[in-house]
């Protein structure tokens, strides 16, 4: 089973990541983490390019191209053997962030946004998680959040991270068009334990045995 | 205009690309040559991954994404400026390099092949060549031609160069489905001289004024 959490940069993704782990690690389950872009050779040195290379001009569509390599990578490396071997794989961001991130955040039209989908299943090779948990958050909230330096997503400005934050919102309301598996939308601006105490819920309802 | 030149390693694509180059500034036309991957900082950075990099994986849907990657970047800095500008624009390979390396050398099948395209335009922003030149060469005559070192692509074996040079030959013979724009395949196998023959005469007869 994937499983994956998503949301805007300052979301809490990383707390809610470790809870997820611990309850993950205290059922005993056999699991993986990764996180995309990354957790591959190839992955990483894209990563590089994509987040710590400031004096690179990267156009939207390379961005998007970028990330759907190192995604490629992920599911032919790790995420596809592991699933085969039936484990839990836990994902730190998948495809919906590149839907938001260089789709809807950047004025795609309709038409773009389904061809990200379709692309990104393609070159997914149809791997698509069974459960999205995407944390709501406004980007004021978020922005307020981040006081680590900024890596280059995080420092395209305010303007944008709104967009991203609507972004996610309308992925999901249009979940039933072109999403895969259930997703949850989970208001982000709680405490970290009742962000927890919604996710766990569903784990206990979907994943626990 | 954008005109593109492609075809196997070894199929002679260097020497004709001088003699276009010669060409062009013989008849004072305002031209730029690009080669893809690469020419951008990006797509040079991408274009080091590709070629040079032959200690990480690189799975052949990791490098479709890269060359969509490298060519979406091209496009938006270098050829769709110059093709506003009234540029003839001239190619190192293009899209259907892609198609034929990461499509019909790898196997893929008629709807992946389709998906490439079709992908590929889309990434390409629309702007695809009005002449593509294929030089065909079987891939024995090829191989021997090659003597330097070889870099990551060239160096994928006998069979895959020889799927490499019936891919081109597809590629071609199914140009009405997907492709865009004119395409002429010269045999390479002729000498470099009798090979620019034949691109002058369409050259003369499509971009000479």
């Amino acid at each position: 089973m994937l499983i994956t959490i998503d949301g805007g940069d300052g979301s809490g993704k990383g707390k809610q990541i470790d809870f997820l782990r611990a309850w993950l690690a205290n059922r005993q389950l056999d699991y993986v983490f990764l996180r995309d872009p990354g957790d591959t050779d190839l992955g990483e040195a894209v990563r590089d390019i994509l987040l710590h290379r400031n004096d690179l001009a990267i156009c939207p569509k390379t961005e998007l191209a970028l990330f759907m390599a190192s995604r490629a990578q992920l599911v032919h490396e790790k995420i596809k053997p592991a699933l085969e071997n039936g484990q839990v794989v836990l994902v730190d961001r998948y495809l919906l962030s590149t839907v938001v991130y260089q789709g809807y955040a950047v004025g795609s039209t309709d038409e773009e946004i389904e061809w990200i989908w379709r692309m990104g299943k393609y070159l997914a090779g149809g791997i698509m998680p069974a459960i999205t948990f995407v944390l709501d958050c406004p980007s004021q909230v978020a922005f307020e959040r981040i006081n680590r330096t900024k890596d280059r997503m995080e420092s395209k400005g305010s303007d944008f991270h709104r967009r991203v934050a609507e972004g996610y919102r309308q992925a999901v309301s249009d979940w039933g068009k072109y999403g895969s598996g259930e997703v949850y939308l989970i208001d982000a601006t709680l405490s970290p334990d009742e962000v927890f105490a919604e996710i766990r819920s569903v784990l206990e309802d979907r994943v626990a045995r």
